[in-house]
């Protein structure tokens, strides 16, 4: 099963954010899973467990984060959860402000930081790893014609694959696709994704949606 | 389509390695490969172009490598066409022996030197990474009752994903599954193998080649 | 300023390692380090702040950290300021029992699980990058005659850098010499050391210690 | 001993090479290497044995390789020696367009392939791993006011450390400061260095040069 969680928060502050997303984040990501053979299902924070009781975390195979304002809600009970579940095999994928989330930074051991501007500015996203699993189907590079800026420092540890670089009109520079593994689980953090622009509605990221989620899929005895 | 290259040599040399692969190596690895759903074939040095012509290397999806007597009689000519091919996306997997062959170590960019004994030693192989697809479906450890002893150092670049590691008897310790990236192309070596063995016959050697191959395969736009 | 830090229980409970160090394993590791140009001083649980209040921390460039029985007796709030100097740039070396202890763990995002054995077994220590400086001087290899078998599945996230790796009598192996960054600070994590044998006596271990703190120094402006 | 290698063409053929590098490149890049308490001597393409016969590479710590417009002009058996010494433990500096150079491709096993356009833009170079010795002393970001664009993809083996990222003001982005080993020996490509711009005279680029010179100098018995 394939779990997309979203805090369902800013949709209801930001008209923008209502207006690309008018059913939440997690349901246009999850819409654009469909096509992997696993069942997809979407979790809130405001649900209770938010949406992840163990018996859900059993049985996500991959689990999609995305997070922004309400970080410091999620307790740290469902944190540990998700931790553990990792170290077991769950794959993580980390959307956009998701670096700062609870169970990516306490799984990468660093503070996550980063730089950012919210500007509107054209991001270019250059395949690094043309022949990663994760790339698989997408062109040297694509653009996302406006989007919030995240540029490095980006403080987390080395990436074991870096897949996507971007880079800003302002000269910013970020290593926009990464994965790292912990315990059995496979992790893979993709920054594009503001919730003020339509991102997740583009086809190239849609495709990153997709193979993120196939390469995170724990090996298990296939 | 997957290509067993052997050399085919040390077979009509020695009576121990006619007696495990009366066919030849290839044919004993070949017949391991056969659930994939891709078309298996197999190419010997002694054929024109070793078998590996143009249109059979533009087929290949992943290649097999099986050399150790006859390194120096395979052609510049099909070394390079091998190489080409990688950097484009072919997936390589180099076994045994095939440490010293001139693929592999024009791919490396080192001498690929390592340490062995012929001793018919107790091999015991470690999975150092449980997550890895390459380490889908076998255990934490299992023995090979009987191998040629390689020992580190080993002198390649590292490598980019370790997922096994080696014990023998004698306190010797080697990387024997190691993956790296060239170009679009993925590698993987693995050491376990040696003629006078039936390491090819024993069922977790033939679940690390089929983990191999799936994951060497090129991505392109599956 | 070099900080070796100490739980200093084991020595008063169990004869062979009051035997060995006598004035506990921090005076014997710190002896080591004298020759470095910078001066030494050790830490040890029972003092306030554990020996590691703000301002030694503040001081500190690299610390050592030798902890087994009394993992659960370090303060939280250490553990914190520990883990904020290493993102900071200090650098940590974690000796033997230390892969779990808190700092540690916090650091690497897993639980750095291992299998042991005490049997007094012969580890061999091979060097498989010999140009990595914490390598400087040391041979192929070199053997630790009685030791405490650490083995493989070592649950830790892949290393940045695989320095040693040992193999025991009994076909065990282990990454036993193993570099991360997180944040700017860069920790080795080396698993020779058991209490009850004279190991950090031994000279090419001494030399493992000087070179590990050599390379953890941050770079600052030097 | 520290060589500066360089081919010495391009500054007779360009006027601005000429201006900014009247002595050569080679005199203006080893005149930033005169602190690091080693002998530092020059060699160029015009020179026997391009200036580098087996004693001079024997006396080799480090070599620093600029060559642009007459890699072919470059003697099979100068490079077979080239790349044996890196294996053998010299550290190799690949400067600018040296990413074409034939020691460097063949040590990576790569075509080594980038894009490029020479259009005198802006670059940031932005450090992306503050706490290695490379970026010691320097600052997060610096911005080299005119250069030669180097963009990905960047068709190399990926780095074992990433120290820099450039980004251009057309969006383009680079993995402008690599870190690989080969053998015993270190290898740092740094991508800034165009000969029409006056860049090795830019004090954060010389720094980057001291750094990388000290880095990749082989750890042998100190």
């Amino acid at each position: 099963m394939i779990t997309v969680w979203n805090e369902h928060v800013v949709e209801g502050r930001k008209p923008e954010a209502a207006r690309h997303y008018p059913e939440g984040m997690h349901a246009t990501i999850a819409s654009a899973l469909g096509g992997l053979g696993s069942p997809v299902t979407t979790a809130t924070l405001a649900q209770p467990d938010h949406g992840l009781p163990p018996d859900v975390l059993d049985a996500t195979d991959v689990l999609l984060w995305w997070g922004h304002s309400a970080h410091d809600d999620v307790s740290d009970d469902v944190v540990s959860r998700v931790c553990e579940r990792v170290l077991e095999g769950m794959g993580l994928v980390a959307l956009h402000s998701a670096h700062y989330s609870k169970p990516f930074r306490r799984l990468m051991g660093t503070h996550c930081m980063l730089r950012w501007r919210i500007a509107g500015e054209r991001e270019t996203v250059w395949t690094v790893a043309p022949g990663h699993p994760i790339a698989a189907g997408l062109p040297g590079s694509f653009v996302i014609p406006e989007q919030e800026m995240y540029g490095e420092p980006f403080e987390v540890p080395p990436p074991e694959a870096l897949v996507f670089l971007s880079g800003f009109a302002g000269g910013d520079v970020f290593r926009s696709g990464c994965c790292w593994t912990r315990g059995r689980g496979r992790i893979f953090y993709f920054s594009p994704g503001h919730e003020t622009y339509p991102v997740y509605h583009q086809a190239e990221v849609r495709r990153v949606l997709v193979n993120a989620v196939r390469w995170a899929q724990p090996s298990g005895d296939r």
